[in-house]
């Protein structure tokens, strides 16, 4: 199997990096994105921290591979999609620091530093004093922490600001309740993937908050625990600083008090001043999400191409993800690395 | 002195309330609204509560009695108002649960409780499961706690919509830096009051939130200490709770994250089931308060007859203020209860 042409269903950031690769291929794309709220992908909500060793479970090695393979080229994706859509996409090598409140937040911590360094990816780790040397805005109370000199982060709307600059009208506004026959399709809906295939991809509820603050008040990305909750911290250049984020099995995107609380207690927990910036967005998206909590990827049941269910990585997985499936969809070659990921695997 | 016409600078609930008794006295009034933002006035972010005893400090009795004069005002205030404008203020006669979270706080609620009981106003203290059986939403951890049956609400919002809709063409948009000649005036601008007269009168940062639950998840007004914080949570019929309020001697608006987080974690205290409900919205106004926090009621230096500062109490003493300004205005009689309001008393 091999095609010239391709319908991607989704315009989030993994259908949009699709078709871009896909386009570059020569393929004559078009991108269906439902077309009503244009910003209702879970990218508008993320933070875009790249961390491969931040977000895959224990055990998980087969998408650990998959989320270092695609942080190795997130260099080369930012800068080919800056040059060619004219847009900044942030893309940043500040590293981390992960900070932890409590000593059950350190034990915490620890054991995701031990499993960073069996990964190869740098982790050093910091006493409190050394820790506010380099972020002073840290709270005194901390227990300690690490710098991850490997972490990126890259800013999720202006890269699928730069996608749709790219990819121009191959952009059409649609819904599609029924995939199109005739022509290879590329199903990446998120979790609205679920009613167009029958997979299993759910919706799992985030909350991320913006503050509005003075430039400066934080240098680096802050993942941390405070008192057994995670929350991460992304300083942008004009001050303001993402908080996020919350998880719930819920479908409704309701901006609940109870939410709000615990990521502005913890946010506070770890660096106090935050209390002093303005609150200016409550955003809600849905991660789509899968039974194994990996993506979808691949060809299911001799119909649509599925790219879909990326959780809490599918700004980190765009790159590879859209590389693979551009060649899936253009040669008809699986790549091994989709191997773990057929989404059929749950049948 | 007497007069026939009156122009009043300042149409948030103190203005409108003096030009409508004014008017209801046959003179020809006009009301300067300062024309910006025209929901601008403190009054817009309060929750509209009755409590004659709630907010005056120990030992200002002056302001007690007017205090307890106005509270015995409001209900033909709101009966008036309501036929005049066809608009249900919402006055309700549902009394207030004073509660204590921690021991600290049940010291402090039962300060107030004596007072209370002082100025001759009921007061019934409930243990924590009395307190449960009357409002089941309430925390199990809480100390204690009191019923006020004596306390009462009003929409402020619904207030203002009446007072402007009594009005009608009287009310101007007009922003005024300096004051009318040769016509009485009235000056009820908030803390504007201080530019256009020179007199002490603050701006007191407040910040009010708005939550959207369930109608019936709370039945009374519940005012409490949670950990040395004081909140107030206001249900309405609809299912809305306002939350409030902070208070920081600072002029800006920003809704900073600190300010949220300690209103959310205080009223989560109180009631729990709080946090599975929508954050609506966040307002801050500014009160407007003088050296000892007592409103500015009276002639001032020979000039126009001033009517502000009236800091936390606006809503509550808007009907006394009403009726002795208007007869000041009218008649040129000080009643006695003015006395102790003398706007020259910090000169």
């Amino acid at each position: 199997m091999s095609a010239t042409e391709v319908v991607v269903v989704g315009g989030g950031i993994i259908g949009l990096s699709i078709a871009w690769r896909c386009a570059q291929r020569g393929l004559a794309v078009t991108v269906h994105d439902d077309g009503g709220d244009d910003d209702d992908g879970a990218w508008y909500a993320a933070a875009g921290m790249l961390a491969p060793a931040g977000e895959a479970g224990f055990g998980q090695e087969a998408l650990t591979e998959l989320l270092v393979e695609s942080a190795g080229r997130w260099p080369g994706f930012a800068a080919e999609l800056g040059r060619g859509s004219g847009i900044d996409v942030g893309y940043d090598r500040t590293g981390t620091l992960t900070v932890a409140l409590g000593a059950d937040d350190l034990a915490e911590a620890q054991r995701l530093w031990a499993y960073r360094r069996n990964l190869g990816l740098g982790v050093s780790p910091l006493g409190p004093s050394a820790l506010r040397d380099l972020e002073p805005a840290l709270s005194p109370r901390l227990r300690g922490g690490a710098h991850a000199p490997d972490d990126r982060q890259v800013d999720p709307r202006r890269v699928v600001a730069a996608l749709r600059a790219v990819l121009g009208r191959a952009v059409v506004r649609r819904r599609v309740d029924v995939l199109p026959a005739g022509v290879p399709v590329v199903v990446a809906a998120g979790f609205g993937t679920a009613a167009l295939t029958g997979l299993p991809v759910r919706p799992v509820k985030g909350l991320v908050l913006r503050l509005r603050g003075e430039p400066g008040l934080l240098r680096h990305v802050v993942s941390g625990w405070a008192d057994g909750r995670h929350v991460y911290l992304v300083p942008r250049a004009d001050g303001e600083v993402i908080v996020g984020a919350t998880q719930e099995e819920r479908r409704d995107s309701t901006v609940t008090a109870g939410q709000v609380l615990e990521l502005l207690r913890a946010a506070t927990d770890l660096v106090p001043e935050l209390g002093e910036c303005e609150l200016t967005e409550t955003v809600v998206r849905h991660r789509p999400a899968t039974p194994d909590n990996a993506p979808l990827l691949g060809v299911h049941a001799g119909g649509p191409i599925v790219a879909a269910g990326h959780h809490r990585n599918g700004v980190l997985l765009a790159p590879v993800t859209a590389d693979l499936i551009a060649e899936l969809v253009a040669t008809g070659k699986a790549d091994p690395m989709l191997d773990a990921f057929a989404p059929g695997r749950f049948a």
